[in-house]
């Protein structure tokens, strides 16, 4: 994993965690850091990548590009940090909190937790899945990862007997992260008109209708 | 569309169809470079994109670097007039011969062949979807028609009822194409020993419930 990492990004990790600075300074830095990562996610959500420059968020930060430097090496690292801390972030708004809803609605709840993200973000969405520049190495690895995440999640959900979860059932469930993400995608950009909760309950009916397909089938 | 076409492209397009030159010319010079994007598509298919150099298409073409850039004036280019290529051969693979069968037959029929594409071109297909460079703006621009067209076609499988096709159907088909993407890849990498013909049947059955659930949620 480290292998992949390009060297500037290493740089950056090294730059926000380097272990040679007081502790308060280093949280002072991680904070900074964290508040530029936001300051980033606006900022994507409002332009896309080409459009946005280096002076460009130097100037929403009010700080000099010298300093934006110190803290990334470069826009495309600035971007790809981004990427992670906001896969991050909607990791933890769609983990529902209650544990012991039944596994439908524990789907249901997560699925309109992760719309609500996808609306919230719209622009960023559609950049980190559609445009030239939103799959580097770095960034796929972010998705990949993210969407492994998601897999586990609702693996876990679906309770003690599948723990040791069937691949025919792992292979379906991965098609339908990719479902849930053309459709998101397809309704953001192009058939809004669809109310939101139809939108929902249709994956989640299909999350079901493929597991027990899945199970059914795998089986024989 | 033409705004969007980088220059060199433009050029190449251009090229391939000079009008000034005689038709028989001009055939051979088209006969040329489809054997030159046929013979990339065989390379990509073999080694990442990054893996392999002008020099490398060249020598396996058996033809001067010089030459080479007489047809496509730089790899870019020449990586995605190959995807464009290899978007029209698998749309003409896929579609059925028979348009007497039974929509979901028909449907199941495409798949089988879609898959069959997939499997041939197992690499060339996850460097499209997965890899790094996949994604510039003329290869999303690509991917992205070709999604459509293959909407029309199971739109216009569905039958004369649906020529006007809901937008809550769309939506859903469109979120099925992307799981058929996701799910073959993560077939084709990680879960081959799920039999072909089970993934193929949960799909089936899996656009088949989501056309039905999306009819009856979407009147309401």
């Amino acid at each position: 994993m480290h292998g992949l990492m390009p060297r500037k990004l290493a740089r950056a990790a090294h730059l926000a965690t380097a272990p040679r600075k007081p502790p308060r300074v280093r949280r002072r830095l991680a904070d900074r850091r964290e508040q530029l990562l936001d300051l980033g996610r606006a900022l994507f959500n409002e332009r896309s990548y080409d459009e946005i420059s280096i002076d460009d968020i130097a100037a929403a930060a009010g700080i000099s590009k010298g300093l934006l430097y110190h803290y990334f090496p470069s826009k495309r690292v600035f971007y790809v940090e981004g990427v992670r801390a906001a896969a991050a972030h909607m990791l933890d708004i769609v983990e529902p909190v209650d544990r012991d809803l039944p596994p439908i609605d524990r789907l249901r709840v997560g699925l309109d937790r992760y719309l609500d993200y996808v609306e919230a973000n719209a622009r960023a969405y559609a950049t980190l899945f559609r445009s030239g520049m939103g799959v580097d190495a770095a960034v796929s690895t972010i998705i990949e990862e993210t969407r492994e995440r998601i897999l586990a999640r609702i693996v876990e959900g679906l309770g003690d007997p599948l723990r040791v979860i069937p691949p025919v059932v792992a292979l379906v469930l991965r098609g339908w992260i990719g479902m849930v993400e053309s459709a998101s995608l397809d309704w953001l950009e192009r058939r809004r008109e669809v109310p939101r909760d139809i939108l929902r309950d249709l994956l989640v009916t299909s999350a079901q209708t493929l597991v027990v397909a899945a199970l059914e089938r795998g089986s024989t």
